[in-house]
């Protein structure tokens, strides 16, 4: 473990207890009935906790959608060709993925990285997290996904991003993924992570029949046993983990969770997939996962067992389970409420109302 | 029944089923796997079935909170003070409730109606639709809440309200309410219409005790036992209900959700009170029913019972029960986003992605 990221783990600061209570404190004295804005009350104490200040009028939110390709896929456990992690890439870019529209409609500052497609198309507004060349896992049946430098260089660049989103005045931060079969790749993160069972963590992802998801639970078991990695009830070192079967877009967006929440900046977690990311950063810096906000439940079965662990219950159960940001963005407004509410609402006194 | 309802009632159009194929079927060539943005993508279906054609980029909110005053609140129904309701319809005109904040989040137009609230007040910004000079119910367990005529005079003047919004262009309607001691009236209404026992419908509202909810329910037993809506397993006459053991605010939402309906403007129903309005409102017009989305469940028990009958799965569950149009303002952003995910996304021809 080298520099930076020993630095932001060590530096992690937990959760602000005081600036909840004071925004709990401020609901109290608006104009409705105690509690009575549910969850929408308890996101803004947690919004404080996290920035270790009571929500303000205005947010400023960012989507940060990382993209990487995966050596797996050769074991045909997607229905989809290799090709479109490159082509979705340059989607977000342009302006034409789902989570390209639900960003610019929260007024969120959508950042596209490539951390390791294959062959990508050149397009710009696509920043490079590349490590050392290295595009495209290895299939983690046969290989470690990635050396253990390049899985430490990527959650460096990770944190490096989410440093300079929160320099610019980022104060809130969803996380997406894109990565043909990357779900495999999550999968066998969360099976040696939580530790879980592949069959337990294994569903149809972006579209398997029940064929391919027997298969994927097949080459999950494969992989944790290739890497020693298949040996319950201990949970393995996270960062072994990553290196051995996660993905290069996981292992940025590790650093990006870390570094979010090492500089009090509230993530709204995506899917599956960065609910993986999730796990790894969480078994580096326990204390990060209170900079944590679920935006979603994915249908994905693993998923569930991930929330469970990091202890979060989601804003939105829509059924989406797209990734790439889509349900982060997608809950970006629910969050601003939440801060606008606290800011903005009258009290019993100034609004000259009777209390119960 | 006078002319304005029988005329609503008879011109009611249903869903159209060709505008939410043709909406599915836009969906399907957007760059994302199938259905991987789940009830986003049944919503924005429902709505093209609602308003007739497929959604565009943009949509233009408005959000009615209609407010009156409840004679019940004398059986000791409410923690709050019956003046509450006159200082809660002043502050959603000056811009301190929740629903003014999220309203004005949502860039959705708020309209406040008076629909009779006892000494209400001056302020600007608040529309009258008090009808005959009738300002808060009588007490439901001794004399029916109003004349049948003010019950059909409030509805005809919430049919009014919804189609110069639909003319104004509003193309999504969010309803609330606000009324002390409106959650008996409510659950009153719902005991009669669903049918349902009083226990089963009544719940803490905007904070009662368990001594409290157990009154609320003997209440609302004496009240139906009175004018004898206490026949299960028939249903009550709707109108007939609503005049009997309703409210004022209640009467005229019924006519903001027959007007909106019957102009193809989609209605997002927010808690309980709501919800019984619709139950009228789907009593009086069956076909109503195909122009209303939930969004938010709430904890009052009663409520899950009126989305069942309504068949209706909400948008949020955050425990949402202020009531007032809150939960329907939150939703307001989803419904967006499900349009112009419609509107805005690549195709996977115009993007040169390849499909699975």
């Amino acid at each position: 473990v080298t520099g930076l990221l020993e630095a932001t783990v060590a530096s992690m600061p937990g959760a602000d207890d005081d600036a909840a209570r004071e925004t709990a404190s401020r609901l109290e004295e608006k104009t409705k009935p105690p509690g009575s804005l549910g969850r929408l009350e308890s996101l803004a104490c947690r919004l404080a906790a996290i920035r270790g200040s009571v929500p303000g009028e205005h947010v400023s939110p960012a989507v940060v959608v990382a993209a990487a390709d995966h050596g797996v896929w050769e074991e045909d456990v997607s229905p989809y060709p290799q090709a479109v992690t490159a082509q979705m890439l340059a989607n977000f870019a342009t302006g034409g993925a789902a989570v390209s529209v639900l960003a610019r409609r929260a007024h969120a500052r959508l950042v596209v990285v490539d951390a390791g497609v294959l062959d990508p198309t050149p397009v710009s507004g696509v920043r490079s997290a590349v490590v050392d060349g290295f595009r495209g896992t290895r299939n983690i049946v046969r290989e470690p996904a990635m050396p253990e430098h390049v899985a430490i260089g990527l959650i460096e660049e990770g944190i490096g991003l989410a440093g300079g989103l929160a320099d610019d005045g980022i104060d809130l931060l969803g996380v997406g993924d894109m990565g043909i079969a990357n779900t495999t790749a999550a999968a066998a993160l969360c099976a040696a992570l939580l530790p879980a069972t592949p069959g337990s963590v294994c569903g149809p992802g972006a579209g398997l029949d029940e064929a391919g998801v027997a298969r994927r639970a097949r080459v999950v078991r494969a992989a944790l046993e290739r890497h020693g990695l298949d040996r319950p009830p201990d949970a393995a070192s996270p960062l072994r983990a990553l290196a051995a079967v996660g993905g290069l877009e996981i292992a940025f967006l590790v650093g990006v969770i870390l570094g979010a929440a090492s500089g009090r900046v509230p993530v709204l977690l995506d899917g599956f997939v960065t609910g993986a990311a999730a796990l790894v950063a969480v078994g580096l810096a326990p204390d990060s996962r209170d900079a944590l906000i679920a935006a979603t439940r994915s249908p994905e079965p693993g998923h569930s067992l991930v929330l469970d662990r990091l202890g979060l219950e989601p804003l939105l159960d829509l059924g989406l389970r797209l990734g790439e940001g889509s349900a982060a963005a997608l809950s970006i407004p629910l969050a601003a409420a939440a801060g606008e509410i606290v800011a903005r609402m009258a009290t019993f006194e100034s609004a000259g109302i009777a209390r119960a």
